[in-house]
């Protein structure tokens, strides 16, 4: 294989057919971003479009809003602009709260579900907040679970899937390592051994197609602050298959899941539908951040982002290859691009530091410990040149020796 | 008594001692707002401050924002600038989720402090989310509490707290009526009898003076968007009093909630501190809102707001009785201003239409069910001249019949 020179790379921007969407984001100029799988970046009609919202709808509408400008259907309304991004009927797809309460509650909807079987498999790899609210769940159902916590690297998942088990919770790619599971094949096994699944799509929705009605996926949550571009903390969403909506029923039973929440009945009556997952009242002006960064995929087809996803990818590891293996950097995503999601992870001993050094010539990736130097790959916005400047510079990090700065070395970090 | 004139309402505006603080709202010209108990307006810092969190913290900032804007510790900060407002200690006050969630955790962390007492007492007309969460709640604790719901009216809470009840739910002051319940006195004999407490303090806060912790109130929940001006949907706020913080669990256990959320372990293990109530990722856009909101009441004392807001009330009660005796209001509210709150309400057999009628005025109250016209008393922007102009409107329509017009009768509303 010939060497990658700058041309490869530029040649491949000139060829890229989506190119054109960078320019919707308000990216800053003296940064390359490798963390849009933690926060997407601002898009430009946001800024208008809160503004909007702020000053428009709130200021001079006030209360009015919550009418006039359809404020309280949003949660439905944009679960609906998200759900063909997921391959999900209408109706099946809420905006709300945050991710880690959504799965709180779909998972004990699970539950209740499938009441006579008493084990959870999941991951030890899992995101640790989706751990976490497994935990929370058995401690609400009074510890009558037994968790069974796959390890790291143990691909055969359906070892542990029988007839005990009432819910698979996995992650749909992995927040360290960018590793995909198979979401077709172990769904389709948990459904034939009689479980349920539950399904974190909080790093792939907006990066890789999928079609979670069609599978029979019986739940989903996920995050649109990340590849959806939705702003910092923005509420999550969740999914719940056509089929389930009637018979299920969660626990965080607020007013607004309320069949007739304006009547003020004194008993809950849940909503028919999957307004029957909303709990408090909707943060509108977080919403329309929403709204907007969804925007951005009306026209765009996910099989292209993904392709191009793939392509800055397989440059990105090659172009390491070639200009750092002597500086022991270990890939720990998957080589192969079929298993691997939209960012791509190397360990290094001296990851803090060298992240460190990268952010400090606006190269922004992040660090995951204990030596996990992460670099989200967004195709909406990122040029097959800045794959190429950001590798380049990390050479020359390494070879000047400049990581190993003293201000590099204090870990006061906090995401 | 003298008939009330014009003339008595300007002099009252021109000793308002805190008649400047109106400036600092985006208030519409052609409106006078009754509604502050239900959306607050928009403060004109807000403006700026949106602004500012949009395109310089998220835009430019991006994920460096967490640690360098200190969006991580928003929750907790904004927890503390709220606590003089309620007379809670720093660390004793958190912002996150909604009220309903909130409730759901501080309820829950109640009953299993308490966990040998079997009775949750409330009142049938507290606001309908937080009877809704307390059927959740005993939903998944299995159905093994009663709920003794007392009667709108009953005025003696007392006599169903007894050594059976585990918890006492009550809101500060009613959402329909306006009526206070007497936090002190209700807080002192739920102790004696070894009932915990959870007070709903979303329409006093910031209308009301507390004390929180001085009453030994054990926990409290409240919203943001209503007096403190923070904007449609804006997380809510939960108070534990500083004796029960370490003792107490929760479970929405989610990954903010953990000790070192940073460390990505796979046991979940508490925040031994207020932060043990966050879950997930909290909406920062949101945060920054009710950050330019609450720094209005910097300077102001509660007192003095108080003052003004009963003083606007009589106002406009005295003024109803004078102008608009004849058509068929009844106040709703205690007459009482000991015993009122920020709101007045009255009843009319055709509230709906007449509500509308007045809103179409630019004079914006709301409308409950069945027959409830309510006027939110909003001492921060409120003039006495408002109470005035609303009143006087309000007789021209009842006098002109303007208010059986068509356009008035169609129930089309949300909130």
């Amino acid at each position: 294989m010939n060497n990658l020179a700058r041309e490869d790379f530029i040649k491949l921007d000139t060829l890229d057919l989506i190119k054109k969407v960078r320019e919707e984001f308000a990216l800053p100029k003296d940064v390359i971003y490798f963390d849009g799988n933690s926060l997407g970046p601002l898009p430009k009609n946001t800024i208008k479009s809160l503004e909007l919202v702020i000053q428009r709808e709130w200021g001079d509408g006030l209360i009015r809003s919550w009418n006039e400008e359809n404020w309280i259907n949003l949660p439905r309304n944009l679960g609906n602009q998200l759900a063909p991004l997921i391959g999900a009927k209408e109706g099946e797809v809420i905006v709300v709260d945050s991710t880690s309460i959504n799965l709180f509650k779909v998972l004990s909807s699970a539950l209740m579900l499938n009441k006579n079987r008493k084990v959870i498999v999941s991951e030890a790899a899992n995101f640790p907040s989706d751990l976490y609210i497994l935990e929370g769940v058995n401690n609400m159902f009074g510890e009558s679970y037994e968790r069974c916590l796959i390890d790291e690297g143990d691909d055969e998942i359906e070892k542990y899937i029988d007839s005990s088990t009432a819910v698979v919770v996995l992650s749909h790619i992995n927040y360290k390592t960018g590793r995909i599971t198979d979401l077709k094949k172990i769904t389709t096994f948990a459904h034939e051994k009689g479980a349920l699944v539950v399904w974190d799509i909080s790093h792939s929705v907006g990066v890789l197609p999928m079609n979670l009605h069609d599978l029979g996926v019986d739940f989903a949550v996920g995050c649109t602050y990340k590849h959806l571009n939705g702003g910092p903390g923005a509420p999550g969403f969740l999914f719940v298959h056509s089929s389930l909506i009637e018979k299920v029923s969660q626990p965080l039973t607020g007013w607004l899941g309320h069949i007739k929440p304006f009547d003020f009945e004194v008993e809950y009556q849940p909503a028919n539908d999957i307004n029957k997952f909303i709990c408090g009242t909707p943060p509108i002006i977080a919403y329309k951040a929403i709204e907007s960064g969804l925007e951005i995929f009306k026209d765009l087809s996910i099989i292209e982002i993904r392709e191009k996803s793939i392509k800055l990818s397989e440059m990105f590891i090659q172009l390491m290859q070639q200009e750092c293996t002597e500086f022991g950097f270990t890939l720990f995503s998957p080589k192969n691009s079929e298993q691997r999601g939209s960012q791509i992870s190397f360990l290094h001993e001296n990851a803090y530091s060298i992240i460190q050094a990268l952010i400090s010539h606006g190269i922004i990736g992040d660090y995951r410990e204990p030596n996990v130097m992460r670099f989200g790959i967004s195709p909406l916005y990122m040029r097959f040149e800045d794959v190429w400047n950001a590798i380049t510079c990390l050479r020359e990090i390494m070879q000047t020796g400049e990581w190993q700065s003293e201000k590099f070395k204090n870990k006061n970090y906090v995401t």
